[in-house]
């Protein structure tokens, strides 16, 4: 199988990068191919911009959304955005390894989703390509994520709320509207606080279902 | 009243860039004072990277939320950060003005919040100082926003689920969190299919929200 892990922290030696380095070991064994896009190392532009479109079907009005499908209609698609592009097609899986911040993607991963999943790539809105028809249909994703709270502050009583109800936007808004299947989240909550031995424990039940994906 | 317009979008002829400007001009002529942070126009720096932390208390280990604790305390906050958090001291409402990309503010918007919404400044971990106890405790926030998809695809049994669901999640987990009141949010669900006659009524309407906030 071919696995894109689409990873985003500022520190290597971060949990976040440790599991990133987990999963390229644990999916290298198991006879998987694998591709990493290390966001903060590859200095990702984060932000969608009109530098994105060098030939702008409408030159007086910026919408993003008519240029990436004339963008790639024409097939004038900036070279980070095309290999990004290139590595989605050829996956299986992708993987988003990240920390959860302010409920959410950092902006630099939130920028790959923006940058990357075009109208006319990952979803067409005027031939209404999405969810059961979506382009990227056959293809898995899965979260896996670390936040700063421990379990019990994301449930219904705690709170941050019940964690499963924002998973169930990111799986459905994102990796189902483009058509993939969302694998269940890998998370391991309020790390700042576990001793050595239970970050043990959660790596290797990260390795257990990493093996198994 | 001091009011902070926080604003993505990277057309300034697009529906998002006319809200921002009626907005401006009716809190004007209201009588209170405005600020604008145009995301786009500044060339904000979207990623929250190392380059934030010139005075690192580890240099080793890269831990955002300890060295945003630090970097208060020591003052030593990059110049582009700290004009943005002034704004937000300075502020008694925070409009953010935006269009929904999947799901979540564009990556612009998002490092804002990622890199202005600091350990020490909008909320203090070591402290306990979140949601009730927020130091920006006594302010408002207002989420404005347009989506391209029209209302009765955001509901339980439409497609996307219900937006009331997804809003609450940017209410309570940015603006509750820091100790902001969350004020009803503002839409304009699916604008691009709307009459020209149509979308006077909307702006029409965000005026009236606005002249009574």
């Amino acid at each position: 199988m071919n696995v894109l892990i689409v990873y985003a922290h500022p520190e290597r030696e971060s949990l976040n990068g440790t599991l990133k380095d987990l999963a390229v070991d644990t999916l290298t064994d198991e006879g998987h191919q694998v591709q990493v896009s290390d966001l903060y190392s590859m200095k990702w532009k984060a932000v969608l911009d009109e530098e994105d479109f060098p030939e702008r079907m409408n030159k007086e009005l910026f919408n993003p959304i008519l240029e990436q499908l004339n963008a790639v209609k024409k097939g004038a698609i900036p070279q980070d955005i095309k290999e990004e592009m290139d590595k989605v097609l050829w996956a299986d899986l992708i993987i988003f390894q990240f920390p959860i911040w302010w409920s959410n993607f950092p902006a630099i991963l939130k920028g790959w989703v923006d940058r990357v999943f075009y109208n006319g790539f990952a979803f067409n809105l005027a031939e209404m390509q999405l969810y059961g028809n979506g382009p990227l249909k056959g293809k898995k994703a899965m979260l896996s994520f670390t936040t700063g709270a421990p379990r019990e502050l994301y449930t219904d009583e705690g709170p941050h709320g019940e964690i499963e109800v924002l998973i169930k936007y990111f799986n459905h808004l994102l990796f189902e509207f483009v058509g993939m299947e969302a694998l269940p989240y890998f998370a391991i909550f309020g790390p700042g606080d576990m001793t050595e031995e239970e970050r043990e424990v959660e790596l290797d039940r990260f390795q257990e279902i990493i093996k198994n994906v």
